[in-house]
C-alpha cells in the first residue's frame, strides 16, 4: 500500500557548484510504500488513517522550516533518508514493514530509498 | 504495460470503527500492468485498446455501484483482488502476464496486488 | 532516482488495422530511472540538471518530428527501446546505471523497457 502527503521547505545545498548552493526551496512530495498481510478482519493491511497520521507526525518536522537546520546537506536523497528513519521508528509497533520512501522535488524529479 | 482507468463507486466498510462504516464513496483509479513479449510483426505487447476493452469490461460491474452488494467488506484490498481475478479470466487469451493491479482510492492513497 | 520530460511528436502504425494506421500524435512523457551509489560529497547519485541535460539531448531528435522518418514501426515500445539507446551511450561516462525508461502515450497508458 502506499500513501503519499506534500510539504514546502526551503534549502541550499552547501558543497553544489551552481545556483541550488542558494537558498530556494520547494513543494516536496512524499510517498511511502508498506507491504505486509491483509488482516482477515479488517480487510486491510493498515488504515490509510492511522498511516497518513504516521506520514504527517514524521513530516512535521520538515513542513515550513530551513531544511539546512535539520540536515548539513539536504539533498534529496539525505531528506528521504532521514524520513525513512522516522517511519521507521514509527512503524516497529504495526504488521507493515517499509518497502521504499520516495521523494519528488518539484513535480518531475525522485529520489526513492528502499 | 500498464493502463489506468476510473470509476466511481459507494462503498462502507462494516467491520470499521469510525466515519468509513458510513454509506460514502470515492472515485477509484485502478491501473493495470502487464508483461510480456513484443510482438516482431505489431511491435508491441498488446494493442492499447484491446487491453482498455478488457479492462472496461471488468470495470462495468463496479462502476456506479454500490460496492457492498459485491463484496461483504469492499476495502481497497478486497477491490482490488477483486478486479485482478477479473482480468486473469479475460487475458489468459492473450500472451500478456498481469503483473499488478494498483486501486487508488482517492488521488493519494493506494494498495497493489501482485 | 527519476525524471521525467514531455515531448510532442506525429507517428502513424503502418502494421495496424485501424485508426492508429493513420497519421496522429501524442504528448509523450518519459521517465528515466536510474540507481547507484549517493556520492559522499556532493550528497547525491546524480545531478538532477545533468541528468535533465542528458535526457533532452536524447529527446532533441523526436521532439515536434514525425516520428515515422525515425522508426519503421514507432510503436511506444519501439520509441522507448530508441530512447533507453540514446541514454545508455550517454551514461556510460557516469556512475549511475539505467534501470528502466517509461513512456507514456498520452496520459493514462505507458510502457516500460528495462
Amino acid at each position: 500500500m502506499g500513501l503519499s502527503l506534500e510539504f514546502d521547505a526551503a534549502h541550499r545545498l552547501p558543497n553544489y557548484d551552481g545556483k541550488c548552493a542558494r537558498v530556494h526551496g520547494h513543494t516536496y512530495e512524499v510517498e511511502v510504500v508498506l507491504e505486509g498481510p491483509v488482516d482477515d478482519g479488517s480487510g486491510f493491511l493498515m488504515d490509510f488513517y492511522d498511516l497518513k497520521q504516521i506520514l504527517k507526525s514524521v513530516l512535521e518536522e520538515l513542513d515550513h522550516r530551513d531544511l539546512n537546520e535539520i540536515l548539513a546537506n539536504p539533498t534529496a536523497e539525505r531528506i528521504a533518508e532521514h524520513i525513512k528513519a522516522g517511519l521507521e521508528d514509527r512503524l516497529i509497533a504495526t504488521p507493515a514493514v517499509l518497502v521504499s520512501v520516495k521523494l519528488w522535488e518539484g513535480k518531475n524529479k525522485w529520489v526513492m530509498v528502499e
